[in-house]
């Protein structure tokens, strides 16, 4: 097993910006720092088969090895860390900067072509979509959620605050989304950004099965900066997260997907007031 | 040619949600509106062949035609209105309220096998994202862009007031993006929203596509609620838009894409102050 990636190596720095500030009239600016976007090959090497090309996903590069680990769990290609022999960029590839190759072990028996198809029409990954929550649920068959844990209401209101204290990219270039897992008691345990706030979730759910850490046995709240959709859902489903907590709104398709698996969803979360869109009682 | 669209249905409401409100406690709350996030195939019928799905993309239903063409057109499957013979959903499809059908002209003449391939490896749909730039580059051939408008600072500090009086869903649900083009004196033309950033810009892309207004000979700006993104960037490119405006920040590589084509990026723009990345002289 590869070691983890190295830091988010996420900014970007442009010069001979203009900036107008109506107050002071035109005043050039010198610097300002781009969150970095580049395209994420993730190549899957199977077992006595050929290595083929999965998904591209446009992502802040840094946590490579992590994304591609929970981009595979989300997808229910690998189950745990003993799925993956290796996760490395090809050092011979057009663009070295931008792939990740996971081996798998020598257990998994996959079928390339019916994975492409099935990956095609089943994504997660953002736009590509599912045609239906009931083809997604054939899938994964994610279980009901047991009714832990439990979060007072003043601790969850002051979880965007430490997000925020947190959030190193954000506070640099003001465009990158964060996935953010705390305990019970309001502890932050894990924080990952990126340009795409799925991107966020799988890089930090992948570190956790690469330390083998899932499930989580439903110990822990994941908070997400922007808002809830179906796709974030489904990825806090597969790790086994049983409160889903956002600072934007949630939708409609991501409200029906956690209350049909109990997981409860809280949306525009701030220091003043929240909703709460179900399993309320998780909140005290 | 099917008729447009009907307005986006795009709310969906949610009763017995508890809603946290420190000053008051925690109040029941009745309803609250969820903006819809359903998925959308989108099949293509070409001449002779045999029809196939290209894609599936999560958006707020409503303007789907204008959405599929957009998607088509930003592709590059399609140029102009001529290359689509019908636009409909197919009412015998497993999800009749989730599908469209393009049916290509006959003088239109693709390669599925070819399409499907490109497709998974240089969408310009969100996350499945290009293997680079130049791949972009050689598929669509965008020129480079000629310094007109010139729009003044004065204007473009106002548009984002315009559009938030406009922004009928996002005042609802607190939870869509939206797409809005204005003439250089200011005038809003028209507005398209979605739960997807990229599938608010190809609705209205896609909406002055099946007008016959495209390209639009560089008269126009186009303003995004949320960040500027590399594939933003490029669905601007193929409408020919010069002028490309976020209330968020941009990303590196929409930055590159931007100032390799000579399109005006502008960001962070509210009424006190905007910065102007790349070809000030749009800008007076």
């Amino acid at each position: 097993m590869a070691e983890h990636s190295a830091p988010d190596v996420s900014q970007y720095p442009v010069t001979g910006i203009t900036r107008f500030q109506f107050a002071q009239g035109k005043t050039p600016k010198q610097t300002d720092l781009l969150s970095i976007e580049e395209p994420l090959e993730i190549i899957i090497n199977p077992p006595q088969k050929k290595p083929f090309s999965l998904a591209i996903t446009m992502r802040t590069p840094g946590h490579d090895r992590e994304l591609a680990a929970g981009f595979l769990f989300a997808e229910g290609i690998v189950k745990n860390k003993n799925d993956i022999h290796d996760l490395s960029p090809d050092p011979d590839a057009l663009n070295p900067d931008n792939n990740i190759t996971v081996t798998l072990s020598r257990e998994l028996d996959i079928d390339p072509d019916r994975l492409q198809r099935h990956f095609f029409t089943n994504s997660s990954c953002g736009v590509c979509g599912k045609t239906s929550i009931q083809a997604l649920e054939l899938l994964h068959q994610p279980a009901l959620i047991a009714n832990t844990p439990v979060i007072t209401a003043e601790t969850l209101r002051h979880l965007p605050q430490t997000l925020r204290q947190q959030q190193q990219q954000f506070s640099a270039t003001g465009a990158v989304h964060s996935a953010a897992l705390f305990s019970a008691d309001g502890t932050l345990l894990r924080l990952r950004e990126d340009v795409g706030r799925h991107n966020a979730v799988d890089k930090l759910i992948g570190s956790l099965l690469l330390e083998d850490q899932l499930p989580l046995a439903r110990r822990s709240l994941l908070l997400v900066s922007g808002r809830a959709s179906f796709e974030l859902v489904q990825k806090a489903l597969m790790a086994d997260i049983s409160i889903l907590a956002s600072i934007g709104a949630p939708t409609s398709l991501a409200y029906q997907l956690a209350s049909r698996h109990g997981m409860t969803l809280a949306g525009f979360l701030k220091a003043e007031s929240f909703n709460i869109y179900n399993s309320p009682e998780r909140i005290i």
